[in-house]
């Protein structure tokens, strides 16, 4: 059932999907359906509560938890009714699914603006992220980061541990990927020896097969296919960050088909990384829409993968 | 001059700008300018130096320092080459334009696969931030941060102080902008009275005129120009953050056209911010056009704020 204010035409609505939202915010709600209606996202559930005086955040948690069309909840939350409430509501949902968070009102002044929007008590930003961690609930911090981890949560089998190997045909991109999970706290991954040597065959002696694994600029379909496939056999790692520049001359257009086909049935995340323009953005639109997940930027790739780790860690600890 | 080795139908030249962009990382060098070309960046000069054995960066800022068609200049670098001659050749061009660096290597994983790549020296993260820091040069954290950040610099002009002044027409996202600007250590501007009443002319009683000023969700063109020129006359405010959801139906179309006339000859950075899909998308298309500068995120658009008060603040400093 569509109850929002805002006309079809103006207002893109999302296609269906495993991603359940809920926003104390009506307006923040709506704009971020219709984003996710250009960048492909199915929605199961969409709930704009405002002050709440019905039916609360926690109760709409408690719900979705429970509801087999969601995979995924998403939730804008100002300030929380009742603090024991939500925290059970909250790690119940959890234990079943991720629970990502955008809290408004983190500081002091954005916490006076949401006692003028829905008269919430914003509360003290560490003790909300204190609860939020002991209730298995990744926060994101911009509304950017809620699509990309929302995307990659439902795309993406969970994190089996923190190893990261990072593939790429350019060697900045592979620097910046590096850095990049150092600083989101994952580990890079030490390939196994066996791995080195099948990406080698096919690799000439320039390449680099360390981690980063530079195939270099001039790198073809092959070398990447051997890459990523001897990589997601390796069981000294546990994701990737596959950096995939589509505008070098030697990879070829089918590359789209044999990524989506190997990526079929992977058992660990992959996070493909792919700056550029129309030519890249084409390619990066097909393995969006196979549900492989797509970046810009090396770091929000990582960030990420450590959102996810953070998830699968407090899941170990309860299980 | 052409000499990339990308063709051009799978990698778009960026239109002629004022952007120069100098990379130590061909791949990621050409990746970014046929990025540049689908965000409709004007690019200038860009020069990919690599392992820099006859010109480094230090002789490339100088010389684009000079260059009376660049007015941002935009580097990525792995390593410098000579310590005193960068910091004095930075100097120089930090007091003549904006220097815009993203650092390759900042951990020490990350520095070791520079080692491999251009065999720079990497360095401390800290020193290098201390370096940037001390010569005016304004640091990005992630790519995406360099387009914006560009972007910002080339568009709009220098804030004269660090006081920001929020405008939307919905709530949650006045919530998050407010925290936004906190989190970047700028100002929430206090309005002027004057400036005040004017908008309380033109708006319900029960829109908020504070910081955030919010319109509410039933806002009109008439109500957003009243706000947005009274806001740029008023000598309390140094920057605006303008959240403009397209989606409601009381906007008409024609806001773009109202909104480039306003915003024509300011003298304050404006950073609009606006989320959705292809009806907002083509609105936001419309302003970038005509040289305004969009965002997707009030936490994006907050972080070139503050970007360019740190570059402000360096400059008063040394004048």
């Amino acid at each position: 059932m569509d109850s929002l204010f805002n006309p079809p035409y103006r207002s893109k609505r999302p296609k269906d999907g495993k991603i359940s939202f809920i926003s104390q915010s009506g307006a923040l709600g709506a704009a971020v359906l219709d984003w996710a209606s250009v960048r492909d996202y199915g929605i199961s559930k969409f709930v704009s509560y405002g002050n709440a005086m019905d039916v609360d955040e926690a109760d709409l948690l408690g719900f979705l938890a429970d509801d087999d069309e969601t995979n995924v909840i998403v939730a804008y939350i100002e300030g929380v009714k009742d603090g024991r409430k939500f925290i059970s509501a909250a790690k119940y949902a959890t234990a079943k699914k991720p629970v990502i968070v955008i809290k408004g009102g983190l500081t002091s002044e954005g916490a006076k603006s949401v006692a003028s929007h829905t008269a919430s008590l914003a509360g003290d930003a560490k003790v909300y992220e204190g609860v939020f961690k002991q209730c298995g609930i990744v926060q994101a911090k911009t509304l950017k980061e809620v699509f990309n981890f929302a995307k990659f949560f439902t795309n993406e089998p969970l994190l089996k541990g923190d190893r990261i190997q990072i593939i790429t045909n350019g060697g900045g991109f592979g620097v910046l990927a590096t850095d990049a999970v150092l600083m989101n706290k994952l580990k890079l991954a030490k390939m196994q020896e066996k791995t080195r040597k099948k990406i080698q065959k096919v690799s000439p002696r320039y390449a680099i097969i360390k981690n980063p694994c530079d195939l270099t600029g001039d790198a073809d379909n092959e070398r990447f296919r051997v890459a990523v496939e001897s990589c997601l056999e390796d069981k000294n790692i546990d994701g990737i960050i596959l950096i995939l520049l589509f505008q070098v001359p030697t990879i070829k257009p089918s590359i789209d088909k044999m990524m989506i086909k190997l990526l079929k049935n992977r058992e660990k995340p992959v996070a493909v990384t792919s700056a550029g323009g129309k030519y890249a953005l084409k390619h990066k639109k097909n393995l969006e829409k196979a549900g492989i997940s797509t970046f810009n930027s090396p770091f929000a790739a990582a960030r990420c993968l450590a959102a996810m780790w953070e998830y699968v860690k407090y899941r170990k600890k309860i299980i």
